[in-house]
């Protein structure tokens, strides 16, 4: 009787399950778009169903747990969300409880961000790095952040760490939507990205080759900027400069084997790492003291700085975090 | 039989010794000045000297263990201690390895930031706030720190964890001993306050009544600002701006119960805590959901920046230490 949990990754976009072995192993997954005009309601039913359906795929396996990730903010353990920017409408749902009275059974839930590290952790720049602990920054319409310390995710008092995203950079910078200044999300988002390369001339179309008038990209910036248009290439300088004065605070303060950069804009990767880390070296005595040989080879002890490796990190992560979460601390 | 246990807190100034109950009450103390002069064998033989007439003066009594505070940067677990700015000489030199030869026991070493986080979250601010987790800046010749997560001291990787006071705050900002720029340090120790006060004019003598030219200290600034004068009190607005701003990184990273602010300069704590306030309630939207209704009022679930309570809170955590190590996390 093959063992398996269900994960669900909950996005403002798409509606994602699989059910996965308790060594990342994906068995089945289901997709479909998030309903988000239908209603929270509608949206309950279609996790609860995608759910459902792959429970009935795997009758003769051992059910372990379900675990859910979903954009935050999200209240935890309670799994209440609270004004979730990029699920209008959903403030004030517990989705836990909700959850967990449609299917009948237990459901872990926590942030997209958070079980974005857990996934890397287990299963992907954990394993490369060796580390039980991680910093993860995924970057995509806004900056998340989770951690994990020797193996679990470092929740805070109201789960609310990790919003390394809205960590002030620059007291003088652009006022966020968060309501600080310089947050390192209004420098390294896409929507950064893609406001920077306005702010410097880049317009709609500008990186079309057919003629239309499409509306700028951070994955756009990043092509102008790998053909080597300098406005593009100053803008992933800037992107790299932000993450390298993120890290080095994150460093300063918590001395951890690993941070991970994820999320769509980190396909960006060769374009600001070499800002990032030349500026955690000036930044940072703490990496000065640990930092590796070369940045992509492991050597034990020293502190690794690492592209995301998995996709899907938040889908397995929410599927791994029932399995574990009741494993002693190591 | 009464259990006890013995905490030093070697100083660059001072090297004090005390035999401490396992809940917190001191027994017996010794002090003497640290004899830098005379090399670190010297003052290895005074603390172990220290710990013996302790010991004696006990013998009736159980020991549960020695703990040793030391200014870092101190590798841990091993106990070696890595160009001590405070401690000149005693590069390269094994402190817990030593200190265990010439006592013949295990002795169980740490840094004074992080024993001084320790001691304030067992029996200072972490008892009044009740948290067994908090971060303490401690402002002093320099700015160290030191992060409890659930009873432990949160060592990182090699034992550099709790560097905030190195993490960067202004990349434009002056430079930093450490190589970084616009590090907390440089606007929030002793130091910073004595040279701003300077740059503003205050010079030598600026504090006295008593007609000589005595070198201006941050507590003359502190004095200063208290009588009004309108650029000491400059002085400590920004010591609370830049303390602000570390605050609100770290509330963002990591979400804790309870921040403490401790070390000489903390006795300041009036001229500079409007400002810190003002700076973290702007910067961190998890402060602003969780902030209390009054700062100096106990609310649970609430986020609480607090002075430290303790005037030995080192020593007493360097007591403590050895006494809890081994206790199970909570």
């Amino acid at each position: 009787m093959q063992a398996f949990s269900i994960g669900v990754d909950l996005g403002g976009t798409n509606l994602r399950a699989a059910a996965v072995t308790p060594g990342g192993e994906r068995l089945e997954s289901v997709s479909q778009p998030t309903r988000l005009q239908a209603g929270p309601q509608a949206v309950l039913d279609d996790i609860a169903g995608a759910a459902q359906t792959l429970l009935e795929g795997r009758a003769n396996g051992k059910l372990l747990g379900i675990g859910v990730g979903s954009p935050g903010p999200l209240e935890l353990p309670a799994g209440i969300l609270h004004h979730p920017p990029n699920l209008p409408g959903f403030d004030g749902l517990h989705l836990r409880e909700e959850l967990e009275r449609r299917l009948g059974r237990a459901v872990s839930v926590d942030s997209d961000a958070n079980l974005a590290a857990y996934g890397e952790c287990l299963l992907g720049a954990g394993r490369t790095f060796d580390s039980n602990s991680l910093c993860m920054l995924t970057l995509g319409t806004g900056v998340g952040s989770g951690i994990v310390l020797e193996g679990r995710i470092w929740h805070g008092m109201q789960g609310a760490a990790g919003e390394s995203g809205h960590g002030p950079l620059d007291p003088n910078g652009p006022v966020c939507p968060c309501g600080a200044k310089g947050c390192l999300e209004m420098y390294a988002s896409a929507t950064a990205i893609v406001r920077r390369a306005g702010q410097l001339g880049l317009g709609p179309g500008a990186d079309g080759g057919n003629g239309s008038a499409a509306p700028l990209t951070a994955s756009g910036v990043a092509h102008l900027a790998s053909s080597g248009d300098k406005r593009a290439l100053q803008v992933f300088d800037e992107v790299g400069r932000a993450l390298g004065l993120s890290l080095a605070n994150l460093i300063n303060a918590l001395d951890l084997p690993l941070y991970v950069v994820g999320g769509g804009a980190a396909a960006a990767w060769p374009l600001f790492a070499p800002r990032m880390f030349a500026t955690v070296r000036e930044m940072s005595y703490v990496y000065r003291l640990s930092m590796p040989d070369d940045p992509a080879v492991f050597q034990p002890g020293r502190t690794h700085i690492a592209p995301a490796q998995l996709s899907d990190a938040g889908l397995l992560g929410a599927a791994l975090l029932p399995v574990h979460a009741h494993d002693p601390v190591a």
